[in-house]
């Protein structure tokens, strides 16, 4: 970036010496609003890209903008999980397994400083939040829940990934204009059943337990709630909210099948550039892909494919408005490698050199459906298995074949083994990878070369203006110790464990501190006086103590 | 590279325009000459690199310069084999099974451009070719036996990689300035023992057949003649010959042990590099890390490790010439992907999230040998198996792994395995996989972006400043069409089927092309008069048609 920069002066003192009257147009460009665009396919290896490139049968938008590679490992891994990988691109900072927009409390990746024990786990500023405090607009896209790993890794802080809770509440409390994705379950209370009732499938993961409907704190933010496909097209609102599935919304292969009322990724996207680039200040966008890793962990060489090309149209929308706008810094990756993928296997160990693409591709071409989506249409008593393995492109099955999946445990896992075979298509694990994995960037200040994956995340502070570390001291300064260095004295109420408030007391003053929110109530009793303040920033207990923001420190006389 | 040009422009512009004389600088600038410096590790997938890096425990010089990634599928196959590979990275053709420098007869793959049945065969020129035409010094350097795929590609032309004879002759005839490698037995006629003789180790793929002695032939051409690493560093010839086993050279892990009159490659690349770089007009080097792909072939995990860590000492040393020399080319990259090794396999499936790089990295520190190191230190009687499996990493047998080893039939396979459990890495297969390639790439023009195999031969040739197309037109005219039409009876003497010969004949005119030199004898009776003359490329027969360049063409009236 720095050549860049250099390059870029020498350009503009070049354009100012040849006289042309540049001043205005310069002026214009540095008065123009910056935004960014962060879009992450978790769990896609470069190997699953290439083969999508071949089933698409055409270039892919990441081809036109790939600039470098990226180093995934985590604090205490080689082969990183998507919350620390998630952390690392949103915060810059690499963690642990399951750790969201924390420090870590292991670090023995070579080559990494140490984090000293007492910040282990404390929270650390993403780049969502550093653009909100630039004023510009924020959008969280998914298509699993929205609380998941990845998009919490760019809006939430927590020890566990697991907790949708208070991800959930966090997501809600702090203003992100445009949400949309999976999730609705951990948007409102109540028993799994009452919750998924509207949903005919998914498989439900989480519903609150701290008996607060968020569904109402969005309608006081005056979001537009937004449940369909339509509904989000149609609605003209700055603040959306959509919510289009109990968990995570289907493949696109299957969706017109599965789930017709939900939006595409590239639909989402578009819709959230739409919105959010009114705002002057410009905006930043976090865009996910999530189910290629799923279709990754099962070996879904369907799946895979299916949702790498959806990301790819939604790169392309990104790509094309960065075009037009011409001070948008883009950036696509995956979050690390998944399942070790390769076209070639045993079949091909000898004969490779003269399969065509078609060996790989056609028996691919077959599948009108992912196994997810395939197996959602099997009766129970399984009476039309093999209608079902032709929707994932197992046709023409030998007597062997059909007792294979007859016979099988995991008719899944029975079935992605078939097709990959037939598409000559390897695999080495049901996990992670420790890949480099191919950076795409576009714009001004792209980033090229072989980064870390924090690296990014500093590219992004670094283009929009701020400063990572700097950010975190202003939105999350350890509670206890400023307060009680107020005079105060104070403790931290656990007596709903679904709702722990900070407190902090001096004289006829009581401060309370609701977890996850964006407020303090301030009391005093001397004068009688209550009063909530409501912040642009959330209050995060991370299990040991309270972190919250300078701006709500400084209310606190 | 285009928006490089554009860019450099605009800072050309800036200098001169602020009234910095820049004038003589520049003008130094563009006198001087630009080499190139292209480097091929061959059967590399991205992953075996990060796994080296890890191993390494420190940056890569190829970390330094990653700029992009290359397409590798060839005319016929999505995965490659090295012939197709090293054809489309030296010419800019995409071409068939075991094709080297000639146009394929198969093309299938989605996106390419037919070639016409007649061109089939065709030879199509090289980057080296077209440096030697420039007046450039060239080199080319293998840890192979040089006459392997990949250096043939960027130096010979042969309907089969197999024909080590042609290969080698074609080589030796067109006055390489520097070539060093293996591949000793291809120069000398004889039987395999004699040849071998003078070398305790490696397996002899060739012996020539025409009777020829090139060992002779380049006595004649004034080569240095080197053997040995010493004999290497010490000569000061400007064209040297080094040849330094009789196939292959041993693994950078191994030579110590096994062959430590062997030069490493970068000794190899920096000797040539201060060789070449005598040249007024600027020099051509290709360079082969050859048994990366070996090793992948035999998921050898150590042999891939060893290999590409000698290789990216290597690039070291091109880089940093190429950072003091200020207008050379570099591009490094391997041919194709092999073995889909990866950081995680089935044991890592559902925990990888918190395995140290330790764990990977440790079992294969333990070992100090190749599987063929290690092997060619078995005794018949396998009596020392315990202490050939520990060479390798395998401490502490238990009794079932000890087992498994004496009774398997293929020994380096049941060790290769037993490693690659230990260290969890997985493998997808046996041969090549139809990766996309990091592309590495420095200097000015340095290639960026995803691109074809195909582009980097076509970079390479721009940036030296010629055109590939323009120069197989120089170079293959064939022969049979250009004598008739110049009124010549001609026919191909197959009578020594080693040695085919084209003969056109007109009046008292006979004109004898010899298959794979440099020269033409012409003979006319009436005048008594028979001459050879010698050009500064080879003749080439494909089977069908010899192939003469234009400036032989213009020799015959």
């Amino acid at each position: 970036m720095k050549k860049y920069a250099s390059l870029f002066l020498a350009s503009t003192i070049a354009l100012s010496a040849v006289s042309i009257p540049q001043q205005e147009v310069q002026a214009a460009e540095v008065a123009k609003p910056k935004n960014v665009i962060m879009l992450v396919m978790d769990g896609s290896s470069n190997n699953a890209v290439t083969l999508a490139r071949w089933y698409k049968g055409e270039k892919l938008a990441m081809d036109e903008i790939l600039t470098g590679a990226v180093r995934t490992y985590s604090a205490e891994s080689a082969i990183t999980d998507s919350a620390p990988a998630a952390t690392a691109l949103a915060t810059g900072h690499k963690s642990n397994d399951k750790y969201i927009g924390v420090l870590p409390s292991v670090v023995n990746s070579p080559g990494l400083e140490q984090v000293a024990e007492e910040d282990a786990f404390k929270p650390v500023a993403n780049v969502l939040e550093g653009a909100k405090q630039q004023g510009k607009a924020t959008g969280l896209i998914s298509t699993s829940e929205i609380q998941h790993a990845t998009p919490a890794g760019f809006s939430a802080h927590a020890k566990n990934r697991s907790q949708y809770d208070d991800i959930a509440e966090q997501q809600v409390y702090q203003n992100i204009d445009v949400v949309l994705g999976g999730g609705y379950d951990s948007l409102v209370p109540g028993e799994l059943e009452q919750a998924s009732a509207a949903f005919k499938l998914g498989s439900v993961k989480n519903v609150r337990k701290d008996g607060e409907n968020l569904l109402d704190v969005l309608k006081d933010k005056n979001y537009a709630f937004v449940q369909t496909r339509d509904e989000l097209l149609n609605t003209n609102a700055s603040k959306i909210w959509g919510s289009f599935a109990p968990s995570a919304l289907a493949y696109d292969f299957d969706r017109a099948t599965t789930k017709p009322s939900e939006p595409t990724l590239a639909e989402m996207t578009n819709k959230a550039i739409d919105t959010l680039k009114k705002d002057e200040d410009g905006f930043f966008l976090f865009v996910e892909g999530s189910k290629v890793d799923w279709a990754a962990h099962a070996n879904d060489t369907i799946g895979m494919i299916s949702d790498i090309l959806s990301f790819d149209d939604a790169v392309k929308e990104a790509v094309e408005f960065a075009k037009e706008d011409g001070n948008t810094l883009v950036i696509a990756v995956t979050d690390h490698g998944n399942s070790g993928i390769t076209m070639g296997n045993l079949n091909t160990s000898g004969t490779y050199s003269s399969i065509p693409v078609s060996a790989y591709i056609d028996p691919l071409k077959k599948a009108t459906m992912t196994i997810e989506g395939a197996l959602s249409q099997l009766k129970e008593d399984r009476s039309n298995l093999a209608e079902v393995a032709a929707l994932y492109g197992l046709d023409e099955l030998t007597e062997e074949e059909l007792a294979i999946l007859q016979n099988a445990e995991n008719l899944g896992n029975a079935m992605v083994k078939m097709l990959a075979n037939r598409a000559n298509i390897g695999y080495t694990t049901g996990g992670h990878t420790g890949d480099d994995v191919f950076l795409y960037s576009f714009g001004p200040s792209k980033v090229a070369g072989l980064v870390e994956n924090t690296d990014l995340a500093h590219a992004m502070a670094e283009f929009m203006g701020f400063d990572l570390a700097t950010l975190t001291d202003e939105l999350y300064v350890p509670a206890t110790k400023a307060l009680t260095e107020k005079g105060f004295t104070t403790k931290i109420d656990l007596t709903d464990k679904e709702n722990p408030v900070f407190i902090a007391q001096k004289a006829d003053v009581t401060v309370k501190i609701p977890v996850n929110k964006n407020t303090m109530i301030y009391e005093n009793t001397a004068t009688n006086n209550k009063k909530t303040h409501t912040f642009d920033t959330i209050n995060v207990y991370n299990g040991a103590d309270f972190y919250i923001s300078q701006k709500l420190l400084q209310e606190i006389k």
